[in-house]
């Protein structure tokens, strides 16, 4: 293998795809990101078994050829590289690098020891612009859970229901989900969390559509030159629509910075109650009020200015309303319930296509 | 107590007092911060006993009073509080704080227990720069120790020598002295340098005059509004001046930038030698070249060109040089030294008033 590339290029790619390196027990290969040319282009893959990404760059290759190296040192060492033309070159397992004023060599390991996903074969395609994947994104991967103990909630959940499609990922604390547009295909995925936080760096700063394409087993994102692929969890996704009440005893409607600052001085009085605020909607004074008490430290009362319909109390975890107060980026936001032990809704007063759901604590 | 102060002037103060806030175990009050009413100002106040800092605020007092009150609850509170009036009242121990829309209140502890560094009578003051001090600071605290073992290793020298005041620290392993400004007073003080940290933060946006009073015990830097206190190490600072060599058998010039990438870029691949590199500089080719082996990962050699005057090598902690690059903020540097087992000396080839010693590797 020898071939030149841009430091420029390269420093992007390895950005892109070596965050999903890292050693495991017993491969330790797959702390390195592979390398390799193609079609007079060069790929830069790295993968976990369960994600892998892969980004192809520009290169004006000499000789073909491939070999993996560690990705931490290669991805710091050519981002510590002037941009420029850099010279790499292949000796046995030795990749050479070269600029004009570094020389350097790092020891590789055979590319042959790299596992490669399979192939996607007979799938099912279809296509989304990336700015409402991303903001589908931002939305929704904060409600998926982190306990392997129930693998399903750790997914993000992709599927089509009456010619729409969403996006929704629930805790079973909260849950949330947006609806991303309208198709005539049918659509059932459940995607890793972990795969979509690394689509979600991927589609940032992108305007193009991304190119889904998935069989039983996997799903392959391209956008661009880069391509993520990533096992599907199985599992039945549970029927979270149900949770979503159509009418609401209480509704308050307020600006969102409002109720977001009443929340954040609140959580302050809330550390030692794990996070308990406990939030009162008055249809007589037309006010949202907000109470915190710590035995030790002291106690806070907020208030903000709301429409309200139907007064009530609702005891929430402080954290979870100020996630979602963040995810939510219209002007004003809609907070409804239906009782003390029933869940809140919170929706962007003036988008109908996201839904904020979360479970009140007992009080 | 009863006043209101305005939430910009209250947070400030809260954001310069309070890092220094923090629980000891037999005196928790520590935690706290003292809020007290001073000849219609407020004063904010936090101690951890080698330090006190100090903000007088404008304040427009109904009654006077003091109280403390845990610092950090105090400090996210004010912070998360819209900009405008706030009103403080005390009620026995509890400090009731009242903005148009939030209500809060902090049990605080009496302002008796809180400790009082002892007044600085018959000292001697002197004035600097903030802008001086500043520079001074950035560029001689990386080198103090951190290792309490030996106590005056770990602080910031100030003392005078022929008419000029210099501050100077150094670990053993590196030394850095800055000339600050010409004098006719007799200084000779040793700083924790925890406390030129703080002192650092202090004057990072100041410009106007610091004055500086000291005695046996303690030293008072007042800047503005805000006072620093800090007690004096003990014991007499090594003659470090001797470590200065006067000549060189080997020098390189070069831009500070080439060898800080240089530098960078080898450092890398000294992770396994605990950031050990070998620099090389070479009067024939007038090059200064770095190079680094990692057995297992690899080995890299960068190079530089230089107005070299005698041929040497020499090794180096990486993260030394590093540091001492950083801090030098010139475009061109010296690069000196004697022999493989003398200390290097780097100076910013414009100016005079900073050096920079870094012992050797044995190599």
């Amino acid at each position: 293998m020898h071939l030149q590339v841009t430091q420029e290029n390269l420093n992007k790619a390895l950005g892109t795809v070596a965050r999903v390196a890292s050693a495991r027990g017993t491969l330790p290969v797959l702390a390195n990101v592979l390398i390799k040319t193609v079609n007079n282009r060069l790929s830069i893959a790295a993968t976990n078994l369960d994600i892998a990404i892969t980004q192809y760059i520009g290169a004006k290759v000499t000789t073909d050829g491939a070999i993996t190296v560690p990705a931490r040192l290669m991805q710091d060492f050519i981002n510590s590289l002037p941009g420029g033309v850099i010279d790499l070159k292949l000796d046995e397992y030795k990749l050479h690098i070269a600029t004009d004023q570094y020389q350097s060599v790092i020891n590789g390991v055979s590319a042959e020891e790299f596992p490669v996903m399979p192939a996607i074969t007979d799938g099912k395609t279809w296509t989304v612009p990336a700015p409402v994947l991303k903001k589908g994104l931002q939305q929704v991967i904060l409600a998926a859970s982190g306990d392997e103990a129930r693998p399903v909630l750790t997914g993000v959940y992709l599927h089509t229901a009456e010619g729409k499609l969403y996006m929704a990922a629930t805790d079973s604390y909260r849950l949330a989900e947006k609806e991303l547009l309208a198709t005539s295909e049918e659509i059932d995925l459940l995607v890793p969390v972990s795969a979509m936080q690394d689509l979600l760096r991927i589609v940032s700063d992108v305007d193009e559509d991304v190119t889904v394409t998935s069989d039983d087993q996997q799903v392959l994102f391209r956008v661009g030159d880069i391509e993520l692929v990533a096992r599907l969890i199985e599992g039945k996704y549970p029927d979270y629509r149900k949770l979503i009440p159509a009418s609401f005893a209480t509704s308050a409607q307020l600006k969102r910075t409002d109720l977001l600052n009443a929340t954040k001085v609140s959580s302050l009085f809330a550390r030692e109650s794990a996070g308990s605020i406990t939030l009162n909607v008055d249809e007589t004074t037309q006010e949202l009020s907000i109470r915190s008490v710590a035995s030790q430290l002291g106690e806070n009362t907020a208030k903000a200015v709301a429409k309200v319909t139907g007064s009530g109390a609702i005891t929430l975890n402080s954290r979870y309303l100020l996630d979602a107060l963040h995810v939510l980026s219209g002007e004003d936001v809609d907070f409804a319930f239906n009782g003390k032990l029933e869940p809140v809704v919170l929706r962007d007063t003036a988008a109908a296509d996201y839904v904020h759901i979360i479970m009140p604590l007992k009080s």
